[in-house]
């Protein structure tokens, strides 16, 4: 038990305290170099994990608390809970109103926010090493012992209202979801994550707190930190303040599995169309993918990343450079338990839609085909490669891939194992993914000052 | 000189091109601790200027050109020629295509990009430290040797036009210009960056080459660097490459001055008004601040911080945590060479807009009469002090600071003495600025879907 490492100066009290307290399980997953990269996980009694990878040359710490609950989680009138819960967790404790919580991040020139994805739930703050103890004791606060006031729930309600509606005024962002929507249904993980205008006006306080008394469990939350830290004295702090919420009582508690399961997407030349009186035309062509769990996501990440993911990218060089089409352009994967998808974005004037999408048919029906030259899979790997290695510096990046990891996987990959991955992919793997994914008709999402004309012709663009 | 230095083996052939060439000037201009944070300024013959500065735990560096040229050193009809320009450097030179230079960054997974402003331009890259002296080519020949074809020159106007589409859909951005122009009327600080559509479409490629030449002298360009790097080596490959394209030859040239001036703005109770069929109606309320040379800064700064620079801050918490009026609300400074803006953006929907003016006016008159309580300096300069050393670790920032610093102040400030700077403002020093900024009749911007009741009571709103 760390505890007892961490004080060796009173044994006497120190073991007999250990010897009636359940024993806290850690690992070294990951050792690292020379103290930089070495990732720990420790399992609580109460089943509350807390993951940390070790910085030593920088003076910060990011932290975060991951929620096993995202969108997809919700019924269809509880659309939107997921995020409602997410702001009202900052609006006050027993010890804390929401003034209390904002201030003590505030005024050490810390950040404290939250995002809500379709699978999980994050709360976290970036601070100076020093003020690490400030942070852990706030967000660990938030997370036990929300009050979940009444009126606080209704004055936000104005606020998730607002949030809709700056969504709605940034078509750029809407289109995925859109083509979340066009492609998976009205299932749960086609659904908003923000919830519908009608949803966010049903959800009482009492639906927010069953809700929130359900998925916050310590069995189904990650800690997470990254940065100047030393894991044992994490653990400790973070021990302390769910004991003191009385949260880790159920001692023989396990940790909940990642979500599991297979689905296959049938989606094929489905067309979503929403008008609204932008002055661009946003649209998103594409199909099903592949889950996060499936190995054949290394080489549509390369894919990926030739066709779509730099400006030396072939639909960069094709829309973009060549023909000064649109100015943002890209393709994307997004990877879920069960399914995935797989897209390019483009926004351009509505009349020269057609023009685009003709082109990022041609691409993709080129790359099913062919596949991928060994040069634009030589540079696709070494720009993944180089990337994540840029990335390892920031330790908001770290904490945000351990808890990732932690929720999606159950395991950490270190960056040798990612390197290894990422340039082992061959062109006959590429070629491969690239037959399976892109040779489907492609579904499309368009948002748009469309004419009637414009709007028919999107519908014979996938066919 | 930093070349006999750093070749000392050679002694004869190098002491014979030494004495044939003109001598750098090296400065080191912070001294740093244990390596880091050594700030060394290096003016090459030629008048181009290197500023670096050490971050030996890092293994990244972000390097930059800074061009001493903005929107402001426009005309009315080459609005726009500025940032029209910045894309044609990316299209390629003597040595390179437009996809060499996307490629050569790309497959090392670097990031390669640039941004125009109202008073400078950046060109930018962030690449593993091995990586550097490949951006360093790049980025030198993009700015020394650029051929500015008339193909690419006319493709990559649509590419900019969709760019001014896009930033129309975005309402939340485009209430900044909005304001500016309000404030600073059709002056050159007035207009936007990005130009207009009609300006775009007047812009020759032969303008665009006069402009390039008479801005992308080296007396005019600053190059930056912050990571893990030799200083020495940075300077000798920046004057290997402004050397090869003979652009140092003008030995006795003179870095350029910051740019001066002073000028007082009598704008008060403007209004300027956009309709657009967006959800949310985007508002700015705000005032002329002060010049970035002006000593009233730094109260103006922790003013800002404390009317809505966080979570804690008033604007916040009146607008958004207690009546859920807005999900974005936040007070900002700009500051130019000769004036400066104060403004407050909050984005609501249309029918609130009254409600959140009239709290964000009434703030306004209380700060402007009362100041700032102790409690409230006290957070606030917390707040300014912490995010400004959290953002230390950042070499991408560390570069920025570099460039704006040599740009507009000819000097760079310490990290204690920007913290002594901050930290010292007292609650006379606020409440005398507030007094002197904010004690006038503000100016308005607002993007939305108004009624003409709503639009007219816009009006009164700044009465």
């Amino acid at each position: 038990m760390t505890r007892t490492v961490r004080r060796p100066a009173r044994p006497s009290l120190t073991e007999g305290r250990a010897a009636a307290r359940p024993r806290a399980l850690t690992r070294t997953l990951l050792p690292g170099e020379n103290g930089a990269g070495t990732v720990r996980k420790t399992v609580l009694p109460g089943g509350l994990r807390v993951v940390t990878e070790t910085v030593p040359s920088v003076r910060s710490v990011s932290f975060g608390i991951w929620a096993h609950v995202g969108s997809r989680d919700e019924t269809p009138t509880l659309n939107g809970a997921t995020h409602y819960l997410e702001h009202v967790l900052f609006k006050g404790t027993s010890r804390r109103t929401a003034l209390d919580i904002s201030a003590a991040l505030d005024e050490v020139g810390g950040e404290l926010n939250a995002f809500t994805a379709k699978e999980f739930t994050c709360y976290y703050a970036r601070v100076l090493d020093s003020d690490l103890p400030l942070a852990i004791d706030v967000i660990c606060d938030m997370l036990t012992d929300s009050l979940l006031l009444p009126e606080e729930v209704d004055a936000e309600r104005g606020v998730i209202l607002e949030e809709i509606a700056m969504t709605d005024d940034d078509p750029g962002d809407g289109v995925h979801d859109l083509f979340a929507q066009t492609v998976l249904g009205d299932s749960p993980l086609g659904r908003p994550v923000l919830g519908t205008v009608e949803t966010v006006e049903g959800l009482t306080r009492d639906r927010i707190a069953r809700f929130y008394r359900k998925h916050y469990d310590p069995t189904r939350l990650v800690v997470t930190a990254a940065g100047n830290l030393d894991h044992a004295s994490v653990v400790r702090r973070v021990r302390a303040a769910f004991d003191r919420a009385g949260a880790l009582e159920r001692t023989d508690a396990e940790p909940c599995e990642p979500r599991g399961g297979a689905r296959t997407l049938r989606a094929a030349g489905r067309v979503g169309v929403l008008d609204r009186r932008t002055e661009q035309a946003h649209v998103v062509l594409g199909l099903p993918g592949v889950s996060r769990s499936d190995e054949r996501r290394w080489a549509l990440s390369v894919l990926s990343t030739a066709l779509g993911g730099g400006m030396s990218s072939r639909l960069f060089q094709e829309i973009r450079e060549k023909r000064g089409l649109a100015y943002s352009v890209y393709s994307y994967t997004s990877g879920y338990a069960d399914c995935g998808l797989f897209g390019i974005y483009a926004g351009c004037r509505p009349n020269q839609v057609q023009d685009v999408l003709a082109i990022c048919r041609e691409q993709l029906a080129l790359i099913a085909e062919e596949g991928l030259s060994a040069e634009e899979l030589r540079r696709a790997t070494g720009q993944l490669a180089g990337s994540t290695m840029l990335g390892l510096e920031d330790p908001g990046a770290l904490m945000h891939r351990l808890g990732k990891s932690e929720i999606c996987w159950g395991s950490q990959l270190s960056l040798d194992e990612m390197l290894t991955r990422m340039t082992s992919v061959t062109v006959d793997d590429v070629r491969q993914v690239a037959g399976e994914i892109l040779g489907h008709r492609p579904s499309l999402a368009a948002i748009g000052p469309f004419t009637a004309r414009q709007s028919s012709r999107l519908e014979t663009a996938v066919a």
